[in-house]
């Protein structure tokens, strides 16, 4: 099992943390803020109260035998600079840093970031794609020119099979899976495959296509 | 073709606008403050600044309009409560805004908003999803119970068929795509498709057997 | 007997919530600041220091249970807009709101007061009554119409009986009750009833017809 | 016609100005700040911004010959000791002024305010009073046992005429009033005047009756 | 032997403070600024931490007990408004009150105070009566027309007796007294007095003749 | 005609600067501040805003012509100190500051000041005298043993002669001067001058009789 | 000649920007701050008012024709660190950063720094080394062993030879130059020359040994 | 030995104090602030929380009994100027103070400081002397025309005898020392010294010379 310390406790932090520990990790919490760190308490393996841009505490927390450190710390960027370098100096094989802006995200990777995040900006365009179709429910960006996406099914294809749709040839998709309510997936549906009032379809396909598709609706 | 009203340019708002003028929407960037909407006026189809909580303003710009607004005021929650409201009332159809904690996401959705984001929260999760296996890239959650992912093929995959690998019996999962060095994509790759290094491989299959492959790497 | 509960102590919640005790019902009154409940210990039935816009803390305090809270938090609208959703989704009656603004009271409303006052206006409209005659000291407007109010009677109406004054055809109003000197009442006095100096007369009619009295005054 | 002059802009200025106006006197309006002076220039007769604690202003807006001053300064309680002092020196009969406290409101009477409101305070008695029954609308109070109210009737009284429940006798109340669905007013009703569903009642009465009324709701 | 209360531990206040003490009377100092009362308690009676605008306060402090109250609050005029009232109504019988400016001291009469002082003013005008001539050390104006002064003899006095001098006839000024080096005062000197070179003498006439004598300096 | 500059228009600024201009004299007034500027233009013979603490701005103002700069800078002590050095380093031949407190008295004596005051301690010594009998006006303390002070007449003393009340002998203390009602002054009384009703008295004696005839009073 | 570009006016910088410039250098000056640009416009070559936190206005300033830049930003470390990063990138090849403590030196090396000075800090410990000894005036440390100093000649050398005092076996020191009064130099001073009084001698020798003469001061 | 003590521990105040406890020193260093305080206890003999402008505190201190203080106190300029005249009234022999301007340095030489410091300022002269060649390393002003420099050789003169090169004659300087690759330093090089790879020359000659040899490189 992973070791993972997360370092400052904003609203992204706690997600982070709180995810990883959901997922069944160990999760060391650090912010300065007593108040925060309480909160997160009890939903992390360990929540300390500390000033990350201390070596000597970061030492003395052994953050070296962790193996990924997310340093989100949001509150001035230097500090944030500081951590990157201080855990990655310290050892840390992979380092996330959450940055403030594109200039901020130069100096990251500088001091030895192995990734970094801007959430903000990452989910602007999350949120952008999503909108532009509201039957769009989320995606992967497979390339530039693919992509897999989730939508609800135009109403004239309700109660008819994939075959009689005949998805890939009208509109160059193809049908990787169904979510039928409640729970239940169907994946890799076959043609004969009737869609139902409240499925979902996840399919994949050229942007080009799922455009098209996107202005029927 | 649609029409969106971005009300607050914040990083997160900013993000919006750009995506969905690079798609190729008309968009209409609102701030307060003259220098975000000077340094937006390139990259949206118009900026103005405007004070977003005066009914009359949003009148005079004719919100009511608009298709989608997306309302992503930062600085505080009541000035964001207020325009998702007003913009509402106004007749927007669909409108979406983003929440600084779940008590103010549950106050936007009484006061009339379709959907709200919560995005440091939600940027959170995938990004702890995507590190607990640093070979996961991106992902869709379908269900509980069953995800789409990206991983980087194992060392042992390398220059052999799906075929042999088996991946479906030894690891229950489907392989949807194949993202090829370069941009090419190959959908729904057959039996004798040879997985070469650099492939990314887009699966569907339950968590627990992802887990399982998570655990191997 | 009903139970109150008053969550603010500016100026407004302090007056609400001892003027409720003095009337003989159950107050409980909370607000953030300590020195604010030390200093109304005294003149509610219980005073508690406590964060009113955590869910949490309501429940404990057993908010659900009172039939109706009174929301007057004064120092931001956030605050107020929450704590109002909050104890009204926990089940209290009936919830009265303090609005900042003509705004703050829409959304007041939307997320669920029963009522939302503004007092600083709603009394800024009696004193202007009051103060256009100095004689008119209360009133209640029944309608745009009509109005009771109480006044000062005219010099020349003292030691003359209501019916030699004649007031429902000379000035077209009703004397519903005189108020004597010291604290006697009398309620629908006779058409023989002699106007005394220092007498205060309660009257209704129609607006118009008291505009044409004051302006004799 | 009677001049108004209202120094200080805040919630409870600006509504005694608009009334005032509104009831068709002419009305000055006075505050530092230009902002408040803009907003309210079309709901009153001329508003001036200027520095109202310097007495030469004062001079020059020829504030001595107006018959009325509302002194409702906000930000200082000195300002509004200094400008209630200055006003009434410079010869306005009648001062009103708004303090934040009882201390205040004892320096405003000694420097010469005719009449001191403390609208939050007062606003607080009469919500207090109107909300121990939700029946209870607006009310005067006469004297310490007399008041008369607005109430809502009883559903038992509905399609019953005055008479038939015998208000007077049983309850000893007088019903001075009726307000019927629209605007219409019935002053003094008969005796076979017949409650109908929406009627709003003005009862005269002592307070203890009113009391006992009130706990059959 | 009287008592005194000084209220506000500015320099002012301090200064009165201690002199009252030094000349040998019963002398309370408060304050609300706990270090201000430490640093002063070994130079006066009895030192105390208090808010002074709390009636209360003052009450159990016994103020009403006070000959003389010096009210001497520096930080905000409103609160030296009303602890002066508040002493002056308790019952102290002479209230001594210190203003900002001219408008603050017509208040601080009006709420009652004896005298009010302006320490700022009054030094500056005796400062710059002793500056005009730097022979002059200090100075009672008797009135508009006549003065006693304080002056370093001309050199050629020196050695010479009044007689000699005809300090009278030649500049109009009777000399009242000499100081001697040391202590030594010679009250009243006869025309026999011989001036020694480091005497100061202290003479009484016109303004103009003094002005006259100091322009031969 | 000697020449002044006053730099730092604080009260005590403005009072030295406006006393020395009515005494006729020629007076530069400075300060940082262009509102404190304008509002002394019309009392002084030249008024300008400008930063003393810059030496070329000093030379230019022809600094170095004037017989005597007043240095009362309040806002910080040690543009005080800068300013009381340039000046005195420019050539000006009589150098006063204000000090704020003992320790920066030296400071000012050590880089230059002829003279340093300290209005509030010293405003707060004149006034405890004048408290300890409130019927002492004024006074000049000659020394630690003698005094020239002003006092109202005892009761006993009205229409009664100098030489019937026996002052020297009786009370220790030489009468110098009466002040009549009006603006009347009588040097050196003679022995048969009567004291009547309004008169106040300037007498010369020991501290140690003045305050035995303060305690008769 | 060499181009230098001096970004951020605090002292350092400017004291930096003006001797470069003294020293016959092209100066390009910059900072954020009107006023300092101003100031020191007279003292470099070209002073521009700009923000080099934007890569953009770096270019159109030509920053990358610039021999080295000296980044001297004092206000906050993340932007002195981000400036650097930034002017390394656009070419520069040699940059000078100044940090605020240890951790930020660290930062400035990674993101491109060629040397960090820390003034404050080095000018520390030249400070302590010439105060051990007040007659040691300025030095070179060649090694933690060997130090070039300057001393002011013991008393008992003054009108001896070098010979005679044999410094090199009784001290262990080389006289390497003697300052005379004026400015007159003479570099290596043959064995018998005469040290006078007023001399300064430059000294090259062994720490150890230096400490020891120094004791004998 | 002699004792030190430092007063005021900011970047300047630490280093000082730190590098004269290295030499061996006995140090009191003297702050306010209690953290700064505590972060120097273990570099200096005694580290004191302590408000140095109290003359109380200093003397209760013992400062007097000091050989040299150092005042480096760095938030304001009248805490230093007064703290400097303290320590040296109470007898300190060397004074060292740091300024923030040179104004300020005139007023702490006024008030007895021994030695004014500007370390941004000094710092700025070396940093720009040694980056205008950057083979110059460290250098001593001996005056106007000459200094002594560290530079590293020439490519040219490597594996050259310092005959061979002919410094004094082709350079007009003479080679005091050479520093060796390690720590060897070896003083007053013969003329058959062989320069190598790594070498520091330590050179003393005009000004003038050394510019032309750094053109050179």
């Amino acid at each position: 099992m992973k070791q993972f310390v997360v370092i400052g406790l904003g609203s992204f932090g706690v997600s982070v943390a709180r995810s990883l520990y959901e997922m069944g990790n160990d999760v060391l919490a650090i912010d300065k803020d007593e108040e925060l760190v309480q909160s997160i308490s009890d939903s992390v393996t360990h929540a300390v109260q500390a000033d990350a841009t201390d070596e000597n505490v970061l030492k003395s927390l052994g953050v070296k035998n962790f193996d990924v450190a997310v340093v989100t710390i949001g509150s001035d960027m230097q500090s944030s600079t500081m951590v990157t370098m201080l855990v990655k100096d310290l050892g840390v094989k992979y380092v996330i840093a959450k940055a403030h802006n594109e200039l901020h995200a130069r100096v990251l990777y500088r001091v030895g970031a192995d990734r970094v995040v801007m959430p903000e900006k990452e989910m602007g365009i999350r949120v952008a794609r999503s909108i532009v179709s509201t039957n769009l429910l989320d995606f992967i960006e497979l390339s530039k020119e693919y992509s897999i996406i989730e939508i609800i099914p135009l109403d004239e294809w309700v109660q008819k099979s994939l075959q009689e749709i005949n998805m890939r040839k009208r509109y160059g998709l193809n049908v990787i899976a169904a979510k039928k309510m409640g729970e239940e997936i169907v994946v890799s549906p076959g043609a004969d495959y009737i869609i139902e009032d409240g499925d979902i379809l996840v399919v994949c396909g050229k942007n080009a296509d799922i455009k098209k598709l996107e202005k029927r609706i």
